[in-house]
């Protein structure tokens, strides 16, 4: 090794050692009778000292060192005459007896510190550089982690990892796919999985009986702020299981990768149904760390004279606890904020609880009093309290007062990044309406079994057919997701039709699938989480880019290596290939 | 779950117990009053047990099982009257007061046995059944300890674990990419990476230190027998190593995976330059399970007036010890095997070491009794041995010589599944003369940094040139090799150059690296296992889609799934591309 000791280990203990440290130039400080040099490496940073006095042509060396150098040095430990606390080495420095540079380095493109005057597009092109930011090196360390804690926990509980292929079968149901031409076969191609869906339910079919994989799925979208072409999931399937073991296991897994990685405990992991989640909270993925729950005052506000109410499908409030003294301009911006095209709505009612128990509302004009007091009964608002109010289409609405109630947690500072609030929500609908194709959709997958009691639904009201399908949510995002699958061919076929495929086209594209299930399929189910968000989550960021350490950006470029980018006629004519043009 | 225990567990200490049981019905026997079933699941098998005379119509029920049936069971565990010893459970038996089947089966096409009737083909278009099989199970089951076991050592080693990009550029260098159109960047596409090379070297450049990742790699290659287009490397690098450092850290992993995976304690783990290896085994993984090396014996067999030896560049013999007693025929045959086009001699020689101390060669014409006893005394062949020499040019007898030595090895039982030597083989030539290109190519690959004391050599002797490179070998395969890199840009500049690409060129598919060494990059070096191949020795069997769960055959096709497949003409729209026809 290049070192006998690493930056980040060194402290009083090792007084009067003799090491060797290697590791990149921070800083350095020339205070004339002295160089100080702050040496780093993964580890943390360490205090080296050059004295003109005693060591004249040594000292002049290192004024030379610019930032990011590569060096080696020799040298005592010694102690330090003004200590530093605040890190594990601050005790100590290192007089040096040797000096050898290992690499230059020119002047970075922007800091490599904490806090970095680099901006995103630098930040990628040099992505390596970035990567020296103790902030994105923990970024990576956390998710090494996860994914070890992960491993060892499944492992444990006998789960076998398998590898299932990369280069599979294209499928267009679905979101589009990744593919890949075959140069042996002629006018073929691979597609790239979206996820291992049926290699895990074929491993069931193989009697593997618990399976896990941490592995790299695709997606060809177009890609919204934080979706990425190449993402990785946390994959499982259990054999001879119902829905109950399911969410057992990965809640339990869940707590165990969050106690180990961030020894945070988690306590609740309630559950609840999807037709709640969109009732309380306009959403199948609440932020449970807030109450703040969505209520429908349609009882208690139509048929007032007011035209936009008495319109609307569904008139929803909530209470924002001790908001009462929000300005004019608040309430305004709060307005603009909530009619902005994202959002959607067309205006926002407000009502102000007073402190004396009476009521100022923006709508003054068609309720009362005792009106305004009804609506405060229903969001269990008291005085100095605000209650918000917005209405609508049933789904616009929700969804625009989901927002709104995120909006406010997070005025209220509600979403705290350190708190942590899983809960499942279960009993999703089997399917959704897709207006584009005028036809229904599995709302998870094609192999989601509906609830055996809704069976009889399935033709006369598909849209109310339940399936055993969950997802897991941590703090408003949905971080896995998974059902009890079909085992049984004749209801996987009974779904295919009811999604639109030909008997044909199902067997064309899963027929193997359909055809596995002939031969003693066990029931199962699972489910995956997805490891990116995942990671953002217990990392407490906003974006997955943050916890990958080679992003595409948002046109699905990798600016570091600039790709993709064009490749060889050769390479195109034994693919058998033109360009279009 | 469907089940309290699974068909593996129960034993004579739960006797009494109420148990549920989920499993396949792995055969049924009728002996008119009883019925016997053997319940399979991934765990063990579980004897139940059908009585007419107390539940006439269950037993019934469960005559008409089939194999492979999926069944769950309700019953009382009891003791066996005839025991099996051989198996955990045989000691008890399951007496069935329920019976449940959860899914049918048709025949399999194959038996579901340990041996099994089915062919390779079969065995493959029906994966999913082939994978029920103990031992097919039990491969992929090893691959999974291997696996965590690398992580579990690696990450209490301080390596992190990240994720590289499996969208990257196509560098034409090396084996064939495979390619992914990018529909977002028209004319456009993205590369399948054959290794992460340059990703975990702008990973060390990025102050990681110590880097690992199990990862899946791609090439589009022609597939000789044992090749997949996709497969899976445990990869590694660290900075601020020597070569010694590296080789240290991996041969203990090595240790801990075959202690951990299958309790077998290594204990040499040689080194051995190319040079050695070359001349002693004719081959760069030598099996030194046996020792048999190659000896050159030109000073005791030329200018005897036979022209085959005379002519030849080298004269190689090996000593099969005890095989004097070797007849014509096996001689023939041995002498047929050497000629076939894949190994490619013209003949053979052989000297019989008599137990009188004579000698009787199939040269003795040329030959007398001294000359032949120097050929012994060369080889140390003793009487009772037997003589094997082949002549020609260099590489290629030498080549001829390291297949006959192996199946020598392999006649004389030297080359025993479950014994392990491995060894490390260091010192590899930088370059290698490619006769079709007529220019040298990086032997590992263009970043393996040449030994500084030869760089001298790099323009007037570049094949003489050695590399800071080595290869792990394991039982005569090559497991894993990797490198010291280079990590100064001009070095690296001047590679590119000696393998002919033009500065340019150099920029335009690798400027990322090089500018990536500009800004302090710390020496640094790793190595890549192939875990496929590693799986496959530990496991002891001849092919690494033994250890695969869902391999490609020879033409790179999933016959299962059936794909490469035709696409859509839209999604080709959609691509910007036409098919060549």
């Amino acid at each position: 090794m290049l070192r006998s000791h690493t930056c980040g280990e060194l402290n009083i203990s090792h007084l009067k050692t003799k090491v060797t440290l290697s590791g990149w130039v921070q800083k350095s400080r020339d205070l004339g009778g002295m160089t100080f040099v702050d040496l780093r490496d993964r580890y943390g940073i360490t205090q080296l000292v050059f004295n003109m006095e005693t060591n004249n042509s040594l000292c002049l060396e290192a004024r030379k060192l610019g930032r990011e150098f590569v060096i080696q040095i020799k040298g005592d430990v010694i102690e330090r005459s003004s200590k530093n606390k605040n890190i594990p080495t601050g005790e100590i420095e290192i007089e040096i007896s040797e000096l050898i540079v290992l690499n230059s380095s020119k002047t970075p493109p922007f800091t490599i510190e904490d806090k970095t005057d680099g901006g995103d597009d630098l930040r990628m092109k040099y992505r390596y550089l970035d990567l020296r930011r103790n902030p994105v090196r923990e970024n990576m360390i956390l998710r090494s982690k996860v994914a070890i804690e992960t491993r060892k926990y499944l492992a444990d509980l006998d789960f076998i990892e398998v590898e299932t292929p990369v280069l599979i079968k294209s499928t267009p149901e679905g979101a589009r796919d990744f593919v890949v031409p075959s140069r042996m076969n002629e006018g073929q191609f691979y597609a790239l999985p979206q996820s291992p869906q049926t290699f895990k339910q074929l491993l069931m079919v193989g009697g593997f009986d618990k399976y896990f994989q941490i592995v790299k799925c695709f997606r060809d979208e177009d890609l919204r702020a934080d979706r990425q072409p190449e993402f990785t999931q946390i994959d499982c399937e259990m054999s001879f299981v119902e829905q109950e073991d399911i969410l057992n296991t990965f809640e339990n897994l869940t707590r165990h990768l969050l106690k180990t990685v961030m020894n945070v405990e988690l306590k609740d992991f309630p559950r609840m149904t999807f037709d709640e989640a969109m009732r309380d909270y306009g959403n199948d993925k609440p932020d449970i760390r807030f109450d703040m729950k969505l209520k429908n005052i349609n009882a208690v506000s139509k048929n007032k004279g007011f035209k936009v109410f008495d319109d609307a499908e569904l008139v929803l409030a909530i209470n924002a606890n001790g908001c009462a003294g929000y300005t004019r301009k608040q309430l305004d911006k709060l307005t603009d904020w909530v009619k902005r095209p994202q959002i959607g709505a067309k205006g926002m009612i407000y009502v102000k609880c007073n402190d004396d128990g009476s009521y100022k509302s923006s709508v003054d004009k068609f309720f009362n009093q005792e009106d305004l007091a009804q609506w405060a009964q229903t969001t269990d608002a008291k005085p100095g309290d605000l209650i918000l109010v917005l209405s609508g289409d049933t789904n616009a609405v929700q969804k625009q007062m989901s927002e709104l109630r995120l909006e406010m947690g997070e005025q209220l500072g509600f979403r705290d990044p350190n708190v942590f609030a899983p809960l499942w929500v279960v009993d999703f609908p089997l399917l959704e309406w897709d207006e584009e194709s005028a036809r229904y959709h599995a709302m998870h997958h094609p192999f989601t079994s509906p609830k055996p009691e809704d069976l009889n639904k399935l033709d006369t009201a598909p849209g109310e057919v339940k399936a055993n399908a969950y997802d897991m949510v941590l703090n408003g995002s949905e971080i896995g997701g998974g059902s009890i699958r079909i085992h049984d061919r004749d209801l996987q076929k009974l779904m295919f039709q009811h999604l639109g495929f030909t008997d044909e086209e199902a067997q064309e594209q899963f027929g193997f699938l359909m055809n596995a299930f002939e031969y003693g399929a066990p029931p199962h189910g699972g489910l995956a989480f997805g490891l990116d968000r995942l990671c953002s989550i217990m990392g407490g960021a906003e974006s997955i880019r943050d916890f990958i350490a080679f992003p595409k950006n948002n046109s699905g470029r990798d600016v570091m290596i600039d790709a993709p980018s064009r490749i060889d006629t050769l390479q195109l004519d034994e693919l058998s290939l033109k360009l279009k043009s």
